[in-house]
């Protein structure tokens, strides 16, 4: 089963994919967590091109060919493998991540995207996705707890991005049945409840 | 002028590159040589990773997305730029690369290949393009001369992949006016003669 957490930064994907990996294991599952961009020593470098602020001059095109050839590895390096073997893949940010961030942030055109998606990724649609909704200023609060130099060339983006990007997520969550929309603004242990819920709820209604 | 050379490996298109910026600096005229991959910060950094032969995992997805994010990068860093500024800009190696090695020879579909070049070069085609054709055999006597230590992860390639690159190209130059097959046996000043020829009848033509 391969399971997918979007949202925009700061929304608290990556403590919900933690909770939630812990859950499967202590169920005895085998599970394989991953991160994007990377997961695989070429997308880790291609990781370290697409997140490190010297690289400021980069254009948008060249951003989204950058995070979909780190996928195009992970997902044929990894993440097919392991669902072959029956790991549930838990992936913090997949293929709608460029969707909402390259395509409605940056403004690329949604029929590129489509088209590079299909490329990085072929089949390898995620069964469910979680995606963790939070208002743009909730995030900005978040970021502010931060010092400037811990945020990434893409984490220091403005709100009016921030905004377009959580758009694109909506838009994709009333187009695709896979997508379950979370208030990302309850507290942690509310969030895990109702992922866990859904989770089950898909599992009885696949496999019954 | 937007002039690009292609051609497989050990063609002789890098002297020539060399040789035709030479005759163009004797005229006085601006010329701006560049090599795919690489060409600027961001391009060089995607070129390590594209050529280093520990990275002998990528898939060919990766690979195609990863030469055209360093393009896209080049494109609208460098190319667009110096275009606009009246340059000459010679590149060895563009977008039909891509089409031949990626397309041609690695089976990435043909649709994907035009989609993929249209989003890292969009309308920054070349004006004229001098494809080096050598046969398969002359290119792998002359990668034989070479220590097996100085080749990258694309040249290690066999002999039957370059067929279907070389077949690549030939199919483009059947297809596209811009293109000038040029018998790459031919001696090194022949084959300059040759290209200074076509490009004084091209400019010709083209500001009458």
């Amino acid at each position: 089963m391969f399971i997918t957490f979007e949202g925009i930064d700061f929304c608290g994907k990556s403590t919900q994919v933690e909770l939630l990996k812990n859950y499967l294991l202590n169920l005895s599952k085998k599970v394989l967590l991953i991160r994007e961009p990377g997961g695989t020593e070429i997308s880790e470098k291609i990781r370290d091109i697409l997140l490190d602020k010297i690289n400021y001059k980069m254009v948008i095109e060249s951003e989204i060919l950058l995070f979909s050839a780190s996928r195009a590895q992970l997902v044929r390096e990894k993440i097919r493998p392991f669902l072959d073997e029956g790991y549930y893949v838990i992936s913090d940010r997949f293929h709608d991540s460029t969707t909402a961030y390259q395509g409605y942030g940056r403004g690329i055109s949604l029929e590129s995207v489509l088209h590079i998606n299909h490329v990085a990724i072929e089949n390898t649609i995620p069964d469910i996705t979680f995606f963790i909704d939070i208002p743009v200023s909730v995030s900005a609060n978040r970021k502010n707890l931060k010092h400037p130099a811990e945020l990434d060339r893409i984490e220091i983006s403005q709100d009016h991005f921030y905004e377009k990007v959580r758009n694109g997520y909506l838009q994709l969550a009333g187009q695709e049945k896979r997508f379950r929309v979370i208030d990302g603004t309850l507290n942690i242990g509310e969030i895990h409840n109702i992922i866990v819920n859904e989770l089950i709820l898909f599992e009885k209604k696949e496999f019954v």
